[in-house]
């Protein structure tokens, strides 16, 4: 049973296009259901997902009976979640691409494509319903608060030009953006699920992990190849981010190049200067502090990894645990 | 206990603000805090409350009793629903004012302010949990499903610069968009807390009352007194809004004259010229669509109360019963 976490992903794509409406007699109303299908369509990796329903696994949860069927629904409501926010992420960052097509609010506007994550939003909530655990709720509620919470820092961070800011802001930043929705509460389902209190280790394992993933794809937002990671590149120094390179650059940069990027960062995205860019990129990758943010993430998953071992230690599926540290080790040390 | 539904405002205030966070280590997540207490402390007229809990007191609740209390939990969630809807359709349109002081986005910005909704949104849910009333939630998914759609409807005729419609699809819209969150869910939730199956009429009569409701709103926009209507005046004029008025106008105005408009429709909002708005606004009102507007009002208000007051007869508490009827007349004949 080791393969089916990750081989339920055209299960869960398929409850979504039953749980979405599909045909309205107003022209104009299919188009809305269109959008919401968008971003689901487009595929992406499912780690949330994988790690629930392997976690539900390890937590004792049989393939085919109703606590499965529930981890479905549960694995099918997380899938909703990152795709309404991926769509509102896309709106505040302005972002180009998702998954390698033109983010949504590029193709229809930013009133529509609003709106279309409000709606996906909701139907997520009709898929947490589906699952039938009452208990879940609660957790789908601290995921939902605390990624606001990080997206705000983080927006307001932008919004508000203030880059008197330390790694450890970063790190605070990314525990509630990421490591939540990304890892602490996948892991807590799965125990939900299968009617067992979440270990507390999952939220200190999941924040590390959480974090390593964020720093390795805020790596890959500036280094890595456009098409498999299915973003612009440097898009992160055009929409101003705070990642954990640049602040450590900032700390050490030369006060001419301090100077040249501070300027650049606050034009607005739609003037700042691709030449530009390209000058703060080599900047940041001579200096050495992309180097440093690995070595950094590499700690934080050798911590994460080992907290995660020691909490799915003596669990009913210690196979299915295994593989939990495996994919969590994948995604803390991920090169693309 | 014919005044309790009004009189409960404070109470679902104060649920409303012990629910929300009130204090974040993070000085930033402060902001958000703040940003959502913003529009629910504006105030509001509470219009749907007000007719949840009379619904509820209708089917028999009795003040007091656990039931009651749900009844308060789901009041305040349409409270909640309500609050995020605004601030996100405040983005949509531009909006420049909400409920006589600044829209949220105009003070934040567009990324703090979308997301500071989002957050709203699941306190909505967690609103809803706290009621304790599974068969409140799909009612809670269909008026938000429908919202979205009518939202949808709404803005893609301002995006397409869709101008060949008809009344009828003035009237889908708001059907849509307002109806059901204005009327037929209040209504449907009080029957759905005090354990009843509601009457399949209130569909029809909220339908119709909500329409009502819409073109008088429509027409305060119009015409209204700026401080009492909280928004600035002739604010759907700036956003293009499809209004009755503007579609009944555009059947019967003078080729030159349309042409003005559509012209002056086709700018982006910041690009309006007061002079020409002023023209357009004074065009309309001379043209008889306002009056003839009023007078659709007039049928669908007439309609609805017949409907709804079939629909309510026999119900356990006829004083009740009777209040919601003289509620739904004031808000479908509304003049402030």
């Amino acid at each position: 049973m080791l393969y089916t976490a990750r081989s339920m992903r055209p299960e869960l794509t398929d409850r979504i296009r039953h749980l979405l409406p599909a045909h309205s007699d107003r022209p104009e109303v299919n188009l809305l259901y269109r959008m919401m299908r968008d971003y689901p369509e487009r595929g992406g990796k499912g780690i949330r997902s994988e790690l629930l329903l392997l976690s539900a696994q390890a937590h004792g949860v049989q393939v085919g009976t109703p606590a499965w069927e529930s981890a479905l629904w549960l694995a099918t409501t997380l899938e909703l979640f990152q795709n309404w926010v991926l769509i509102h992420d896309d709106i505040a960052d302005d972002s180009e691409e998702r998954r390698g097509q033109p983010a949504l609010h590029r193709t229809y506007g930013v009133p529509l494509a609003l709106n279309a994550g409000d709606a996906l939003h909701a139907y997520m909530w009709a898929a947490l319903l589906q699952a039938g655990v009452p208990d879940a709720a609660p957790e789908i509620l601290t995921m939902i608060h605390r990624t606001a919470e990080g997206q705000h820092v983080d927006l307001a961070w932008v919004e508000h030009r203030e880059w008197n800011l330390q790694p450890s802001d970063y790190l605070e930043m990314v525990r509630l953006k990421t490591a939540y929705y990304t890892v602490v509460i996948p892991l807590r389902l799965g125990a939900v699920v299968a009617g067992r209190v979440p270990d507390a280790r999952f939220e200190e394992a999941g924040v590390a992990l959480g974090a390593a993933f964020q720093i390795r794809d805020d790596v890959l937002n500036l280094t890595g190849d456009a098409q498999s990671y299915g973003k612009e590149i440097a898009g992160d120094l055009l929409e101003g981010k705070r990642t954990l390179m640049v602040l450590d650059w900032l700390t050490c940069a030369a006060a001419e190049q301090r100077e040249v990027f501070l300027h650049e960062m606050n034009r607005p995205r739609s003037e700042k200067r691709p030449d530009v860019i390209r000058q703060l990129l080599a900047w940041l990758l001579e200096s050495g502090s992309v180097t440093r943010a690995q070595r950094t993430a590499d700690e934080l998953a050798t911590r994460g990894l080992t907290l995660l071992t020691e909490a799915l230690s003596g669990l009913p599926d210690p196979l299915a645990a295994g593989t939990i540290v495996t994919v969590a080790q994948g995604l803390a040390n991920r090169h693309a």
